[in-house]
């Protein structure tokens, strides 16, 4: 099966604490490592999940508060130290590029690889990466700046040819691309070959949700509905519902509501406040209205297994 | 016995490894803390140090390489959501307050306190701060950009007054700080009662010198001399004083040598290359010219005693 793993950097909130890191995920896709935001120690958590720095060449920053993106300079100057060559690119709101460019020039002078940003307008939801197996594309979310999550989905593989029926039939191999796109076979004699004796269909296309930071927000339920991972910020425990609403952020039975509603497969909640010692009151809260729930903690690593159909 | 210690809160050098954060130090002076280089991660160091974060005011920042100051971004920013009221000063070269100026403004607008950025020329040995009890002097060093070291120096106090001798001589109450300055008495008849029978000396002034990130420099020696603890950078062992002296780096045996020199009563070295598995070899190096040397670490504590003169 291809790889499509969510590992979890750190999960805390704007304060870090002794047990959780400011955000940052890695999204491994068959090996392409996506990046998702970039709070302060991001590198240091990167180097200790082992995954392979130069697998990763795409960074995406969901909002431009302290706790998501202070983590870049240091990484890209990391990245630096380390001889790398390949360009790297971060998906983030213009105002970002602005910022870090004179850093960089002081920073990063004579480094060995470009860094390029490609911005988006995070009010809309909009494809902001395409390639062969997969897209990415904004979730507008509503917090106290412009932000967004992203939404990953692989595209749909074609069928898989059953090389004993083109045997079999003895179907010559120009004709193998039109059966793998779905096209039935007319043998010599005119006989159709129904294309489902033909192939196997592939596993179903996965997709993974990144929602942090908003406040409650049904509106994102119909673009995640039926994603087979959501990550929902969930910083407070439901007597603190009137703090999340003045700090746009979720509540965790928000969360799980948002997650039940949308008929997802499964859960994971993270950027939790620092008040809270441990997060079982969150994951009691979240499970309570959609079971299958998960709490993030750093270092952790979720992989979507495929479905056939 | 007055407070000073100096607690490591990272001590790796610029790529940072699963055991070591970038460069940072607290050096505690009766409860006054200040904080020497603030690299990625040094506001979660400082956490774990338990170290009160309201009783900094004052961070130094050695030169402008990111593993030096990477993380003041982060660390700024965390304060003013605690509710810092407190101005928090700088003490830089003029380039960080000209890079940091524009991330302020966008990431810390309407926070509760101000940051004042006192800046300095490294190439010049200055007093930059000062106080009731203690300089800081800058330590001009040489790497490949402007770099200096911090000199820290407790003031002389005044003698302490012999409450016992000042009864038994009735000397009057406006005499007293004339004798803790060293002055004798003259008694009534005449007789002269001498300085030393009326007083304890108070303990002699304490200094720490912080030097880091510096090639081999000979001419810090005068300015360091004797001083009771003595951070050096060791970035390499011997084996690699070729690439020390490219970096404009020290190795552990050159930094025992300029311990030794300056007779110095400690040594501490720190800064240490990622490829050191465990740094024991340094240790071995340094030790091996100056015995009295202590390896940094995470969390490390040292205490400067006082001695009597």
């Amino acid at each position: 099966m291809e790889k499509f793993e969510v590992h979890i950097l750190g999960c805390g909130s704007a304060l870090p604490t002794t047990r959780h890191f400011a955000t940052s995920q890695v999204v491994n896709i068959r090996e392409k490592l996506f990046m998702i935001d970039c709070g302060e120690g991001a590198q240091m958590q990167l180097r200790k999940s082992k995954l392979k720095f130069t697998r990763l060449n795409h960074i995406f920053i969901s909002h431009l508060h302290g706790d998501h993106c202070f983590g870049l300079m240091g990484l890209i100057s990391t990245f630096g130290m380390l001889g790398r060559t390949a360009t790297l690119y971060i998906h983030c709101h213009a105002e970002l590029e602005r910022l870090l460019t004179p850093q960089l020039d002081f920073f990063c002078k004579g480094m060995s690889y470009k860094v390029v940003f490609q911005t988006f307008d995070p009010g809309k939801a909009e494809i902001i990466y395409d390639d062969r197996s997969l897209t990415i594309e904004t979730i507008p979310l509503r917090h106290r700046i412009p932000t967004c999550g992203f939404l990953f989905s692989e595209k749909q593989t074609p069928a898989h040819i059953r090389r004993d029926m083109i045997d079999f039939y003895e179907i010559p191999v120009y004709e193998l691309n039109r059966i793998k796109n779905g096209a039935d076979y007319t043998l010599p004699d005119g006989k159709i070959v129904p294309n489902n004796k033909l192939t196997i269909p592939s596993a179903l296309p996965r997709r993974y949700a990144y929602c942090s930071d908003t406040i409650y927000l049904p509106r994102i339920i119909e673009q995640i509905y039926g994603v087979d991972l959501l990550f929902h910020e969930a910083t407070f425990a439901q007597s603190e519902q009137a703090r999340a609403k003045e700090t746009f952020h979720t509540t965790a039975s928000q969360a799980g509501e948002i997650a039940r509603t949308a008929k997802v497969k499964q859960l994971l909640i993270g950027h939790f406040s620092a008040r809270y010692e441990d997060e079982s009151i969150l994951l009691q809260e979240a499970s309570d209205i959609f079971p299958n729930t998960l709490l993030a903690r750093e270092t952790l690593k979720i992989s979507i297994e495929s479905i056939k159909p």
